[in-house]
């Protein structure tokens, strides 16, 4: 039996790669910068997105795309930015798929659109095989989970361009140690940016709001 | 395509079950009572199963199976505990399933094991659907999560028996608002049992332990 599902998988994993080269070509002419953000649940996906948004707001034009499996809570907290957002559920997947990207978009004129962020599905494993289309994709590791994800979950974090150490504020109290989980990131992607950050105090949004400026179309 | 990969799907589902009902069968016939314990990534499966084994052995023999993807990490941190336990590396995929339970015990003799934990892949989705042949599924929420995990991903703590709270001592730092937390417990799985927990400060480990003993076929 299990030939068979390999094949089936395969063969979708190479549609997924197709549509999600079309969708990258696209976003580039439209100069839509897309970031994929990837990570367990409650690493503080909504909470980053949020305060990103609104600040976004004052210098471009943002907009975000929402997986969830169940609810559409995510979406109304983002949407409260007054940023453009869409909700995907997803059921029981495990992760977001290009052609949702597609569906999701089609009645969006991208060339409104200087940053799309994709909030994928809490989950470490499955959306690392799911190219979205994304110019950059983000993994976010929150201090409370440990410093061993990137041993433990080296396929997500190989697959990202950018680490974010989140809910830093909350290091001391839980004996994080930053330098064991920077060794970690870097074992499975050697020389990759890290970032930290604070949703809740701010720290770490500069660098990460000057970083997303670097990278958007308007900018260059 | 879609159709035929479900229906492939549907199959594979189908052959779990069988197998983990025969697993079952074989579990109550040697009184081995069998715990598959759920979560995110860093909810803190390791550490509890730590100090559980390691309480666990005074009054009973516990065993060990533990899922990773890439790492035998937590296999060697459970195993100073004193008890037997084994890995299971599952590569890239994202949950346990019934025949690398049944391939795993292969060589342990069952009636030598009161309680069998089995630390299933760090992951809130994909765990749900495979029936391992467990007494009991124990789905783990850190408090570092927040509060809205059993509405986002409601399949799997509708599929638990019990839910535990995690790192209890940082509720207050965390501002977790408990009551919010056992109300979205409760809407998806009404009635389910709900322990609060700390690894850390021993918070509990009480109730916990008696649950279990409770639960094992030698006591009854």
């Amino acid at each position: 039996m299990t030939p068979r599902i390999v094949e089936v998988r395969r063969n979708i994993l190479k549609h997924n790669d197709e549509l999600a080269r079309r969708l990258r070509t696209q976003f580039q002419e439209a100069g839509t910068l897309v970031v994929n953000v990837v990570s367990s649940p409650g690493s503080g996906k909504t909470a980053l997105l949020e305060r990103t948004l609104t600040q976004l707001r004052q210098s471009c034009r943002p907009a975000a795309l929402v997986g969830d499996l169940a609810t559409d809570n995510d979406a109304a907290r983002l949407a409260r930015s007054g940023a453009p957002v869409r909700q995907i559920t997803t059921g029981t997947l495990c992760h977001l798929e290009a052609h949702m990207i597609e569906t999701a978009i089609a009645e969006w004129n991208l060339s409104e659109i200087d940053v799309l962020f994709i909030e994928n599905v809490g989950n470490l494993v499955c959306p690392s095989s799911w190219d979205l289309g994304e110019a950059l994709r983000v993994v976010l590791m929150a201090v409370t989970e440990g410093e061993d994800k990137p041993l433990k979950y080296p396929t997500i974090f190989n697959s990202a361009d950018l680490a974010m150490l989140t809910k830093i504020d909350l290091a001391q109290a839980v004996e994080f140690d930053k330098r064991a989980a920077e060794t970690n990131v870097h074992s499975v992607r050697p020389g990759m940016p890290i970032l930290e950050i604070s949703t809740k105090n701010g720290e770490g949004f500069d660098d990460w709001l000057n970083l997303l400026t670097a990278h958007t179309y308007a900018h260059t």
